[in-house]
């Protein structure tokens, strides 16, 4: 495929959006912005991230999507527009890019959310995808990771573990959960589990400057943690600690916030409260079953 | 180098700018918008628009970030914030990851720009950078590849051709001159010259539905053109036509405005016309010494 036809291709594929002054086919898409933005991008690594051997297209676009709509939940925030980045490796057959890209589309329609730009190009290796996302800051605050405090308590949406069986692929970003807990419970900091519910909490530890107690039986441990446990002499917890890709988030909430979240928020998803803030910065633990062991920075902190 | 501390160095070493309210180290960064934002990526690939051995990787970073600030020159705007990406080969040294960050930072930092985020990620082959740019709209409206009428001047900035005896790597985004047309002359039309002349000019005429009659002996031809020619067995002025990599502003102005603006306007920066727009949009010529002959849409559109 030339780049120019697959450029007329998009142009009549992807549908245009209310706030997309200018969209796809010119130097830049100029789009409707509020007072504050939040913008956010994430790569995607065939061999790293995906295998296309393990994926049909569609799937490997549609993560690509929904990890930064992930990023943008994280920040209690709905994402509004898309710019998507692919570079193809020589002789990728017309199908597959078009189901790459339908994959991008689906993934984006579901949350109301435009394509408005983005770049091809070859590549000499495997393909490689990167999209960012821009959402747009309303009347609350962005939610960060800094702001946990000594007493707050640990909540996740969700369960954790075993994401590598085929949950990594088809995950459903908690935008709607992250907006809702935004608007109405204010979590004192936010972040979604991307690299392991260990390593992303010690993300919010280390912004906020405090420590944390986790309660190991509390954790909600996915089935398919129990079914990767069977396999990989680790128990089901140690995968729901450190497995990543979960895309859930991880938040900090007063003990008051908490039971309130608790009482009423849990009506239209599942959270459960997994731990407490602690004051002494380095003091992060595990507790299971009463016994205390040292928080590992376990999770996927991969090496450049 | 571990992820981890890689964001470390570069929440260290990122300054900090006006406008950002949540800069890098979160799920997103948050930045002060306007009523409306443009925004454009760019993708480079190894192998594809580089070559690690020909160029450090301060260049390559520069060049990374320059492309998309052309990008936002193309629509007479300034960029204000950009997040940046890279997949990096195994054993990338991490002298060659700092020099590629601060070749970014220098460019961006030369107009004034913030980088609030980006990713990064390993590559199982070859280096690949995505940075996405994101400019505010103020007073003027951005301008597109739409809008050349017949009758309006052809003018190009700069000079053209040859870029690949370095200029490709070491140029300056017509940022200033792009704000500055855009504020005083309001150009019909424009784009910037990424690949090559001809094929960018078809742009302009394929959005704006006309035609086009450049002057062969008004295009300006660079002295890399002119060398590039020895041994090319093509004309400086075939060069000038197709070689792409000039990231010079091409656009098109009312005959009066044309006036204008080679009258004051070019006393800040070198300035050109070379043709006029027809109305018939299947006539696309280039008169070379009287000799009219048909405008191939010579460039670089690659295949996918």
């Amino acid at each position: 495929v030339k780049e120019s036809e697959f450029h007329d291709w998009l142009r009549r594929t992807v549908p245009s959006g209310e706030g997309v002054f200018v969209g796809i086919g010119d130097d830049a898409a100029v789009v409707a912005g509020a007072d504050r933005i939040a913008v956010a991008s994430d790569l995607m690594v065939e061999g790293v991230h995906f295998r296309v051997q393990d994926a049909p297209p569609a799937r490997i676009g549609a993560k690509a999507v929904n990890r930064n709509f992930s990023d943008m939940a994280a920040m209690g925030l709905k994402p509004l527009w898309i710019l998507a980045s692919a570079a193809l490796p020589e002789r990728t057959p017309e199908a597959f890019v078009c189901s790459l890209v339908q994959g991008m589309l689906d993934a984006a329609q579901a949350f109301d959310v435009h394509l408005v730009g983005g770049d091809t190009s070859a590549s000499k290796a495997g393909l490689v995808i990167d999209v960012a996302v821009i959402g747009k800051v309303g009347k609350e605050e962005p939610l960060t990771r800094a702001g946990a405090r000594p007493g707050d308590r640990i909540l996740v949406t969700g369960e954790l573990g075993g994401s590598s069986r085929g949950r990594h692929l088809d995950f459903t970003p908690r935008v709607k959960e992250g907006v809702f807990l935004n608007r109405h419970h204010r979590p004192s900091s936010m972040i979604d589990v991307s690299d392991g519910l260990a390593l992303d909490l010690h993300r919010i530890l280390d912004a906020s400057s405090v420590g944390a107690r986790l309660m190991g039986g509390k954790i909600p441990c996915s089935r398919d943690a129990g079914l990767c446990a069977r396999t990989s002499g680790k128990s089901p917890l140690e995968h729901a600690l450190s497995d990543g890709e979960d895309f859930e988030l991880l938040f900090t909430l007063s003990p008051q916030g908490a039971e309130a979240l608790l009482r009423d928020g849990s009506r239209f998803f599942e959270v459960t409260e997994i731990g407490e803030v602690l004051p002494d910065k380095d003091e992060r633990t595990l507790d299971v079953g009463g016994r205390i062991r040292t928080l590992g920075r376990e999770g996927y902190d991969h090496t450049l």
